[in-house]
């Protein structure tokens, strides 16, 4: 049974390790992408970090974030920031939660970002600010609860980027390289940004000047351009998931992870290869 | 004689090789484990920089810090932090001394650090501060005195990291996981609250954030979700102790280690393997 | 028909690797060169990330930035601003354009940048100030009609860098190697300025110390020196351009790319080392 | 002919790679150390930036910094740094030149590094400042003249470490390793004093705690294990010298060296090996 969204897994991995190694995401964060052929679903990784994701760790969810098959591993306490914004935002294609340090220092001081250089526009005009104290008091600042997530949706708004108090961001994107492209340019922003106060002064882009550099990367060949780059980045450092091995075989659990991920049936040599070509999600009994 | 901790070696190796290659020590720093099976005893390297510690490079400790066997090699000076602490508070396993650049510069001006965001939380409300001069005058700034450690450790009290002024810090675990958590957490909780500090205001987690957010890395999958990601990381950079060799053989010393790790015993050839498995702390004479 | 200019494609395939190698350029920006021949024409690669540039990439362009022969895939949008200065600037005879992050929080500031330390005076006395709202109102601050490009040479005038508000710098060279090198030292000068601002006072070089100090790249050896190591520093990282492919053979296409490079014609199998050396921008009819 | 200084020359090559590897030495920079049977004469590499030198690229000196037999190739052009400082303190074994970024803002404020931890207090109780200015007045600011070199050697003092205003620092030691240590932690002290200067409030060490911190790194194996830490992180990195090459065969030419390095008479195929060790300072004619 061949896998149909073996390239969309695929490249839903690479875009989890592209933004882990031009440090975006490091142990946390969680980028997801959109069901192509039904919107009421969406793909996320199980409970990894980005760097690790393997087409085969990709599971599949419902809008209320459950996943569609019984789970063979923990998931992400998260992902109802993914589901909520599906839900209230049908033009969002692709999702990603992160704490970058070039956001951080905005996201404990409460200084707005605004976009300060062409590239930044990917942004968008205006950051919004979420406080999870203000509908839910003393929390562990985690969005777990659905009502948590859709609160955050109601102030990503018509935005792309949502600034959450202590915490970090979360970007949305019409695709997935859409998002990695704005994942990674409203970081560089926030950065320059800190560093021109700094030095003083600075002013933002016109509302103008935003529009226009906003539709840079739907120029023909920069987004294409940008992908490949961070695409060769990562396979000069050995980064690339696996390719054709669209689910991973259980690779030998860290002494953490015992006990936690079921195991294949045993098999015989000979039908080594087979099982190791069965998904993850797989569990032995069901899938006959 | 297999050795029963080679495990617990390997692991202690591990630890401090992802805390040096993440930037949480350097040249210097260390860190220890409490014995699972005797609470008056530790574990530690000898005295090796953390990035190179091998398993057979540590050593058995008692809670004055004097070795359990002669010391074959060099001991870290500054090994009664952990005898200290591990004396002071049963409840701590793990415990890591550094001078992380992160720390560094609220060691040296005094400014506290406090949590102010979510991962940050795994420091705890707050940092004491212990400043050596206090009640040593002018030293060296080295803890090497067991009046200094139990002097450090009464600073630290109750909590889970103490700054020590013009020197570092030092951090506590209730596992040897735990303890790397928070050592990485806390560095970038202090990087981006140095920054924030920068743009303008900023305020720190309230109590019950800090309670509640401060058992995030006690959730099913986060503590083991990042120590993938870090041991992931470190084995990519070829970074990783080597497996199985519970006791490392003395490497061709370094020319400034001539004459201070003593050589095994010629071997004849067949012999060799048996030799190699020898603990370096093993003496000649002593082991027939 | 062997390349003559295949060495000079090297050089700047290797110009631009450094350049992103060391911070200067990342998916964007870009190096050119003029033709040693004919100073009516340059070269520069395809639109495509400088750092994955191949000999087989690089254009031949008129100095009004039409390629000589029909471009066999997109070109970089901005290269007016390599033609424009070209044309006003018969000394010139490399150019880039970068948005490196040591410039970019004084390109949003407007503080000027200084030469502050004898390396630093690579930059010269002055780099002046081009903002695109000044001439041209609201744009996408990208710099891609020659009106635009023949604006920023004026402002850019006799000086070797200007800063572009919002966006980032370009810099200009009498050769390649003293492109890089100023391009790399005034990059190095722009940070330490904003460091030593943040510390307090500061002085520039005095007039007499720039004419110096700014000849320091000339002394014998000296650019060779840096050349050398940026080089073998690239080349460690296995960043190199493969030489003697004067001409890079289509890779397989990114999905972004499909249909956009024209493959080369079926080739029997005993032909297939000459036509991996036809150039990317030979048109299968037209070559015979 | 044996070289009987090949462990000095390797010894020299892997301090200067190590303080390259680690950030303080970049395309300049040069690293020394006194010839240890004639204090009259010091060793020290051609012109070659300091993370490329080879055992072989060690030239020999006298204390007017003229090379003891005719140079093979361009020399450091600010040898008399290294020079002057051996003339004027019989103490000094080695010396080193750099421009580091953590020290640059420093030198173009004017503003005073002061130990600030307990590493740190390797550079000692004052940093001198010498500002080319004040005797020579308007220069390229780089060291080349004899009086410039005895001039900075003044300011130095009985010191261990000199600024020089818009242009860098010297370092001495009184060995290599111990010049290397201090190298790299006056270094760190200078960027976390920089950093809590933005925090605030900060104080020096003592008086005494300087004069006993400065003694760390001659505690038994401090040094040691830093060495030992260095040389790893450069080894790991593919950065070490070759071993046992003492003078390296000439490497085929960079273009910018062509017609500089003078090449090895042509030799048979039988007699490549022999050839390939004579040292790059051997002019063919002369070693019969």
């Amino acid at each position: 049974m061949p896998d149909k969204f073996a390239e969309l897994r695929h490249q839903l991995a690479v875009a989890n390790r592209i933004l882990a190694h031009e440090g975006i995401i490091d142990a946390f964060g969680h980028v997801s992408v959109r069901h192509p052929g039904n919107p009421a679903r969406y793909f996320l990784s199980r409970s990894r970090s980005p760097e690790l994701v393997e087409p085969g760790d990709i599971v599949e969810f419902d809008l209320n974030s459950e996943p569609i098959k019984p789970p063979p591993a923990q998931l992400y306490s998260e992902r109802v920031i993914h589901g909520e914004i599906f839900k209230a935002r049908p033009d969002v294609v692709a999702v990603c939660h992160h704490h970058a340090p070039a956001v951080m220092p905005f996201c404990i001081s409460g200084d707005p970002i605004v976009p300060v250089f062409h590239l930044g526009a990917a942004m968008g005009a205006v950051a919004p600010f979420w406080d999870s104290r203000d509908e839910f008091g003393d929390t562990n600042l985690l969005v777990v609860k659905p009502a948590e997530g859709a609160s955050l949706a109601r102030a990503l708004g018509k935005h792309t980027i949502v600034l959450m108090r202590r915490h970090g961001a979360t970007v949305v994107g019409s695709s997935l390289r859409e998002l990695v492209f704005r994942a990674i340019y409203s970081c560089d922003n926030a950065r320059y940004l800190s560093q021109a106060k700094q030095l003083g002064n600075f002013s933002p882009l016109t509302p103008g000047e935003i529009e226009m550099a906003q539709a840079i990367y739907q120029l023909p060949g920069a987004q294409t351009r940008a992908w490949e780059y961070w695409e060769t980045r990562l396979a000069k450092r050995g980064g690339m998931p696996a390719r054709g091995r669209q689910t991973a075989a259980p690779r030998p659990a860290l002494p953490g992870l015992r006990g936690k991920v079921r195991a294949p049936r045993p098999a015989t040599t000979t039908a080594k290869k087979a099982v190791a070509r069965k998904p993850v999600t797989a569990k032995g009994g069901k899938r006959k």
